[in-house]
């Protein structure tokens, strides 16, 4: 199968490492990393999911749920930024995925607006991380958005996965330990609740640099924290873990 | 020094294995446990603290937080069961520690009404761990009333720190990782900001079984993921932090 697309100066084909997915990105704005490999594999699917990914980037949690076994229905991305919504689109074809994956080039919050309340089975997303606070960003800075909360903030995020998914439906998120009293709160404040909660640690001995947590809409509260995850081992390897996270089945 | 104490036919002493402590215990009462050890380990203590326990069972953590540098000026232990709280007041005569420590017989619900608001630097407490849910338990199960939320629940014992904590006091607490959501729930309503967590893993890739939460009152938003715990190694054997928690020196 041939497909002709078309890429930007500044934009390039990488190798996912997982089969044989490729992805496009661009130097000008924020590229894929481990977060997103990480929220791939942690969320839990189940057979015929319909699954959103808020803030979807250049599509690269969409194009590993794809992998995933059992294997979504259908995967919708949204994404903000006119040029990176490209770069997925033009991934998605250049993998033969049309099918599988539709990107919508939109904004979050606007997201209740053209979908049903309760249509989603599972919400993922790998939100920007750090708090606007007092530093002035401008809303043209495309990394600058993927980073930090200009245009969406955890909090619209979290609400707008509420009114997306149906009762008992999932939503599976990574940010950063320093977040997690908020993203309890606010995932408790709508009607979230935290069931599922791992902690990734770059080394063994040293403090985790990520949390994966699942909530479930309308669950009872009880909270199973997993073993955790440990990136590298004593040599700078990866663990045994992540290699199979990265080269291995991806469920 | 020769001290005459009189135990019950029930009491035996232990040894403390930190250093000479001894303490009194009963097979008819809650017998203290690791997570005693880790919360006396992990509390954060300044030269001259107030503390105080809540819950304090037979005093163990009291008698931990002794050998603590710097050591705090004054800990008082709080315990309902009488039986208990007198095995505690005689394992401080035990050691020579009526300076230090004040065991109070009385409910933790009522202390508002004998000390002052803000009063303590520290408040300490390894509470119930299980909540009442539907089953029956009687109140005078000596047992379960250490292991559930009999006489005193999760928000009694946050909302009374609340209470004794002095602006930017810090309160410390040992539990189970499914009470994650509501503790720090229940310590955002009663503005004790989580700070601290840390993790407890028996064994490297298992769940977690314990979690060690401080908070401080009146503190900002931002929470710090500690390195994890790992109790035991690959034989079997004690990790080297546990080796060092319990045989080496306590700070």
């Amino acid at each position: 199968m041939a497909v002709e697309i078309e890429l930007k100066p500044d934009e390039r084909v990488d190798d996912l490492l997982l089969y044989d997915l490729k992805i496009i990105q661009s130097e000008k704005f924020f590229c894929f990393s481990m977060d997103a490999v990480l929220l791939a594999n942690f969320a839990l699917l189940r057979k015929g999911d319909k699954v959103i990914d808020l803030g979807t980037g250049n599509g690269v949690i969409p194009l590993l749920l794809t992998i995933r076994r059992p294997a979504p229905e259908k995967i919708w991305g949204v994404e903000i930024q006119e040029q990176v919504a490209q770069m997925a689109e033009k991934s998605v074809v250049l993998n033969g995925l049309k099918e599988k994956i539709t990107i919508i080039r939109g904004d979050i919050k606007e997201v209740p607006s053209f979908f049903a309340h309760g249509c989603m089975d599972v919400v993922i997303t790998n939100p920007p991380y750090t708090p606007v606070g007092n530093g002035k960003f401008s809303p043209y800075d495309a990394k600058a958005v993927a980073r930090h909360e200009i245009l969406c903030s955890l909090e619209d995020v979290i609400k707008v996965s509420a009114f997306l998914l149906k009762y008992r439906g999932r939503m599976a998120m990574v940010h950063r330990p320093t977040r997690l009293t908020d993203i309890f709160l606010l995932m408790c404040k709508y009607g979230i609740e935290p069931k599922r909660l791992r902690l990734v640690y770059p080394r063994l001995g040293e403090k985790p640099n990520m949390v994966l947590v699942e909530g479930i809409r309308g669950g009872q509260r009880e909270l199973v924290l997993e073993p955790p995850l440990i990136i590298y081992g004593a040599k700078g390897e990866y663990s045994e873990e992540m290699r199979e996270i990265y080269y291995g089945s991806c469920q």
